[in-house]
């Protein structure tokens, strides 16, 4: 089976265009006349993404939510959505068109058009795709390079909520809600990424895990990025469900599905909107992880990928 | 099981954006600034749009061809495009990454990002989406709309060539070539969209059968459409293969997957590439077949449709 990374190092001898970014950011940068447009496409996969059992509502949010998340770290303001979606049984099809009306409607974007299909048999595992697009709100779009030695790598929010969430969902449990919706109906930051594209020198969404994304942007950015442990903004829900020591600290670490943003600004800075200070970027490559200070050892997965 | 049509209906209640143009084009179009961007996104399904023991490469050409056939259709320039991928098997991920390469390269259309994914388990049938974003290079966007009464209906180019590549493919038999590109390797009329767009009063491409697509178009105009059936054009090698009678006609017309352009223009009109006539609008509603001028009946299925 062909790894993820090894099939987007052969597209990315075919996405030689200056807007395709060498496919190191999550969305396509076109300057278009006096607009700069801000596109990017996601998929999600049943079992992969959303578990079988999962209110097609959900994922329909979820879907409409990633999407705008990746457009949220380019300070973009969403123009509209667009769909690929196989037809299943009747009543996941409608609960999902409910949910995305509904997601829509919330984020004010609208659906403008797309392409619907079935599977030819049985349909084992859904796919469905989404491509948002959305405009840049400043000259210079951020993305995951940029960072400079001696920025500080802050995160919008709390780590973890989305696995807790999971762990619920997984387990049938209802509650805390706000853990739930942290898993199945994440927020993206669309106004703090459009107050933030101004100041951040290097900005992404956390969708596959701090460690693994921090270590990207840092690698995108030719340095070497610190990250304490003791630093990771966590919730009371979190620490009430899992506990606050450094497994439950490394879980919320480097999960993923959290859809906060992870950016590079200097020191000084004045941001315009809360965020934690977890890290900071220095010379050199690579990720390097401290507790309270002291060295400790980097675990055997950062976050999600799909490779096998 | 909910019909793609009943499926497409719930989206236009939440697709009320006028880009969306009421889900009734195959494109969005969005006015930004001066500029007028094109977005389609089309799905290809294995089984559905390709026989299983189809060439990869094959595959990723024509889910280029098809998206670009959609610009096309908009007389759009492309600007660039996104893949949704589902990875499978090594050997099948980098033909098909090949056959992309190739086809972006003969269109000059770069690759500008996109998503990688994998199934949790087996992966029984393969999705795999692209969104091709371009250009408008007219001030008014050819729709389905828009034809007028005593407009000629027109079509770019030979119909059931398409049909005829796809039995060969089938039956696994190797000529004519032209039969076979055009089922696995159809060409999308760029050019001639650009250069019909300023005269065309409505305009699509025909991917599901000229009379089904035909129909939409007169429905979406508020016309009744009149195709007469000895009109349509045939390929020699069509004809050599699958004769010249009423049955093989109404198969070239009702069979898609062509991707030729489909259009209405008044009768005077100076066509800036070659065309053929094969109908006409009048007042009414529906579509009526005729051959050599004398009625006769519809076939029972217009066109390919994904409904159950």
């Amino acid at each position: 089976m062909t790894s993820e990374s090894s099939f987007i190092a052969l597209m990315r001898q075919i996405a030689t265009d200056p807007a395709a970014r060498g496919l190191n950011d999550d969305a396509a940068v076109i300057a278009l006349g006096n607009e700069t447009l801000i596109i990017t496409h996601d998929m999600m996969v049943e079992s992969v993404h959303w578990l079988p059992d999962a209110n097609p509502a959900d994922v329909a949010w979820k879907l409409v939510a990633t999407n705008l998340s990746d457009l949220a770290a380019k300070g973009a303001k969403p123009i509209g959505v667009m769909l690929g979606y196989m037809l299943g049984d009747d009543d996941w099809d409608w609960a999902f068109a409910a949910g995305l009306g509904e997601a829509l409607e919330h984020y004010a974007v609208p659906l403008l058009g797309g392409d619907t299909t079935r599977a030819a048999g049985k349909l084992d595992a859904r796919s469905i795709g989404m491509t948002a697009i959305g405009m840049a709100t400043t000259a210079t779009v951020p993305s995951r390079s940029g960072a400079q030695s001696g920025d500080v790598l802050y995160v919008t929010g709390n780590l973890g909520d989305a696995y807790a969430g999971y762990e619920l969902a997984r387990q049938g449990k209802i509650g805390p809600e706000i853990l739930l919706n942290a898993f199945n109906r994440p927020t993206p930051m669309i106004a703090s990424g459009q107050a933030l594209a101004p100041i951040a020198h290097a900005m992404m969404d956390i969708s596959d895990g701090l460690l693994l994304d921090a270590s990207r942007m840092a690698e995108a950015s030719k340095l070497r990025v610190e990250i304490d442990l003791a630093t990771l903004p966590l919730s009371a829900d979190y620490i009430a469900l899992h506990n606050d020591n450094r497994e439950s600290r490394m879980i919320a670490a480097s999960w993923g599905d959290d859809y906060q943003l992870l950016f590079a600004a200097p020191a000084n800075a004045k941001l315009p909107v809360l965020a934690h200070a977890v890290g900071r970027f220095a010379q050199g490559t690579g990720l390097a992880l401290t507790e309270n200070g002291n060295s400790i050892a980097l675990p055997d997965r950062l976050g999600f990928e799909h490779s096998c």
